[in-house]
């Protein structure tokens, strides 16, 4: 009779609109195998289940690990799911809908599988690992083409009846505001993710107001990354500056209002745009949410910048299965 | 040796800043004993201990229960407080401060005690026996001198790291608004509360526009009850009418990024205002929290009145302590 394998390592996946990412964990979550592939959502949902199938073999097979030593996998995925049959429902990105990644992962790997959004695999694996270890509850905020939020509550992800929460960047941030991918007016994304402070230092491009990110990235807004407008700054631009700081301030105003309901000990900002510039985010953020949060709670929170960068949510994932299987460990 | 009295009976309490109120529940939660009495408050913390005790022994005569056949007292009282501790840190309204109620209270009927916040407590009682019967998570929102929140989330009521949360009174529902009694500008609260109104109503009665109003109630606010705003409409004061629609379009609007935030499925309204004129305002606040809600939450709520009046509550304290001392019943 063969010996039977002891199931003691856990996968985490991050499924992104252009690249996927598999890490395998031993017991004390330190990585002993990992694999980057292209998403190749255009490709359809069988080939793309297949790749993503194949890029965590590759990842166990880096780890030497085999299938039926996985005690349990996390996948991280974009926009609405069905948490508790582990489904994707629609992914725009992907061009994918209605794929059960729980149940495909659950018999190909023969064990659990849990399927949660990318941005609460996000915030747990800060929680579990990086800036909001030991919170009481912890918000996560991630701005980027939109501003993703999450919220981790006594030791479990704030969610719904069925799917996903904590949609920060529809809060109304600007009654009257542009126009937000959504289709509502004013949402704080629509005036300070990443996508909209690339929007107005364009303009400022445009007009001659912005000289070095002229220089760097002309007025193609697809040219302009976090560290674009990081460097820009640096060099000089006033007006980038004060756009970032801007977009700051409305963002922590929005996390003002969120600490009067949840009342966090942490806010954790992370993504591109806060790694490239921490410190000024950071502080715009903590002083605007002060103003707004209610006077009695002003020095209950802290706002930090996320630790573990691309890391936090395939390490979030992992650790979700991980807390999944072993409630006890809580 | 005496027979071992069985504890079967629970007791709720709702401490408020005019009246202080038991009530005596068997096993059901039928009720079998109560006793309103004057609070007092300024008669002092010893006093209104004494009171408070003596309130709870009157509603146990009436009840025929023996002290020692109590399982447990909850009691909801004004914040802020020290949930962990049971411990009242301080009420302006009654001018008490740090008061150890949970260990006088389980020192004197000798079983657990617990002490919540009043309007936590209130939305409990309409989670187990009222309007959100059932809920996944259920918002709790009660216009009232200023605009009380909270939220049943999992069967749980959410709460900080010591003290209660969920101040959707306090989140920012007019930039550039008026000053709100927190300190901060243009809080839902000191825009839409029933006090506002009733300022509102007074302004436009005094100016002429609500004769109706004026010849029930003066321009005094405080003869501006529910009732006569709700008397004024239904006799034709459009101007009223106008006033307590916008008010809700206003917590509507905040109920929608509530929305989006907690994604609940059921929004409770309570209070003297809504007891009034239930159908306006709920109506009105459902269709501006659909306006404000993210497309894709748009039909996932319900908002109702609350259905337990001032029982809820009591009700929800006593409820609370016996999920407390029974959470296995969950």
């Amino acid at each position: 009779m063969a010996k039977q394998a002891k199931r003691q390592y856990w996968i985490g996946f991050d499924l992104g609109g252009t690249k996927m990412f598999a890490v395998v964990y031993d017991a004390d979550f330190q990585v002993i195998g990992k694999k980057r592939r292209k998403t190749k959502g255009n490709e359809g949902v069988g080939a793309g289940v297949e790749r993503l199938v194949g890029t965590i073999d590759e990842a166990l097979a880096e780890a030497k690990v085999e299938r039926n030593e996985v005690a349990g996998i996390g996948i991280g995925c974009p926009g609405p799911l069905d948490l508790d049959k582990g489904i994707l429902l629609d992914s725009p990105n992907l061009g994918w809908q209605n794929v059960p990644l729980k149940r495909k992962l659950q018999e190909t790997f023969g064990c659990p599988a849990f399927v949660l959004n990318d941005v609460d695999s996000g915030i747990y694996g800060e929680y579990r690992f990086g800036a909001a270890k030991g919170a009481h509850c912890a918000v996560g905020v991630f701005p980027g083409t939109g501003i993703g939020g999450g919220c981790v509550y006594d030791g479990k992800l704030l969610r719904g009846k069925t799917g996903s929460v904590f949609e920060i960047g529809h809060m109304l941030a600007m009654p009257d505001g542009p126009l937000c991918g959504c289709g509502q007016m004013g949402c704080l994304e629509a005036v300070a993710s990443r996508l909209a402070i690339s929007a107005a230092a364009t303009t400022a491009a445009y007009r001659g107001e912005a000289p070095h990110l002229l220089a760097e990235a002309g007025t193609d807004l697809g040219n302009v990354r976090s560290s674009t407008l990081a460097k820009a700054i640096a060099a000089g631009d006033v007006a980038i500056e004060r756009i970032v700081r801007q977009a700051s301030l409305l963002i922590g105003r929005v996390i003002g209002d969120v600490v009067n309901l949840m009342v966090p000990d942490i806010v954790v900002l992370g993504g591109g745009l806060v790694e490239a510039m921490p410190d000024l985010i950071v502080g715009e953020v903590l002083k605007a949410a002060r103003e707004r949060a209610m006077p009695v709670f002003r020095k209950s929170f802290a706002v930090r910048a996320a630790e573990l960068g691309d890391d936090a949510a395939v390490l979030g994932a992992a650790a979700w299965a991980e807390r999944q299987v072993n409630p006890s460990q809580a």
